[in-house]
């Protein structure tokens, strides 16, 4: 499949997902997180083919997401290990995971988060750090930040219905900036 | 590419992958939340392919993220608009944006959340919508559920790491459940 590449985009989200936009890299980041560090034991989870897995692991390493050790001289054996930026990306995983159980999980929940002292199944929000608002409209909204180029600020002129969460209004314009 | 069908894992992180683990689909996504409607309007901001863009949309039609009107008779014109589903979306995507922030903008941001009435950034987190604690360990675990297969409880029977920010150590077992 031919591929644009995601990184020269301006938009953070385009960006992640150049690092990570392939379903065998969030699921391997998805075992990473959970503990699994051998080829194997990736190899066992996903059901996966030996060089794709090769491939997913060393982008990941080469996305800083991975760290690869050597745990044996003879032979020399590596495995993976989450990195800062690896681990940081157990919010997106979260949000998938939150999103699966609401949407596609008819039959009831298979994997779920759960209040360690209660056992009360938790229920994933965004809320801003400081003020511990929820990240909706109207109190929060994108805007094109200090690095963005004319034509993200372009886009971004308009009020973007991203953090709505009802119905949004057709726009007025047919023809918005594009990012 | 070939591809094994995630939607009959039962890991909900799987499950959402298989319909939208795709950058297209994913910045189709973030366009559609944005206010964009029309397959022009998606080409020209993502430079997409019209085959390619056609089938995505389908695709996101098909799993329940986007709807179809007809907005004009003559000719027959559809446009495409988030349904329930789709918008809910929005966590995933404000939770990559955050991400692709954090790690992907060494120049600074070119698109960031902020709020409306302060124009401060937001630093978004996940915390559970009852107690407003933040989804971490040593708080929140992931646990099997209600309908978890044999394997996933056996994957979950030991502690996952995901939810820990720290550097984990290295688990006892090097052969852990698979899911």
């Amino acid at each position: 499949m031919q591929r644009k590449s995601l990184a020269r985009m301006p938009c953070p989200i385009a960006r992640s997902l150049e690092r990570v936009g392939e379903w065998w890299s969030m699921l391997i980041m998805r075992d990473a997180l959970h503990g699994y560090r051998r080829f194997d034991e990736f190899q066992e989870s996903l059901g996966i083919a030996p060089n794709m897995l090769t491939r997913r692991l060393k982008a990941l390493v080469d996305a800083g997401l991975l760290e690869r050790p050597q745990y044996s001289d003879h032979p020399p054996r590596y495995e993976y290990v989450p990195t800062e930026r690896g681990r940081d990306f157990r919010g997106v995983l979260v949000a998938l995971l939150a999103w699966g159980n609401r949407h596609f999980a008819p039959e009831g929940a298979s994997v779920e988060i759960v209040n360690t002292k209660t056992g009360t199944p938790a229920e994933p929000i965004l809320v801003d750090r400081r003020t511990r608002l929820p990240i909706a409209a109207p109190d929060f909204r994108f805007v094109a930040g200090p690095a963005a180029p004319e034509r993200t600020r372009r886009r971004y002129a308009q009020p973007s219905q991203t953090l709505s969460g009802g119905a949004p209004p057709r726009p007025a314009k047919s023809k918005p900036g594009t990012i």
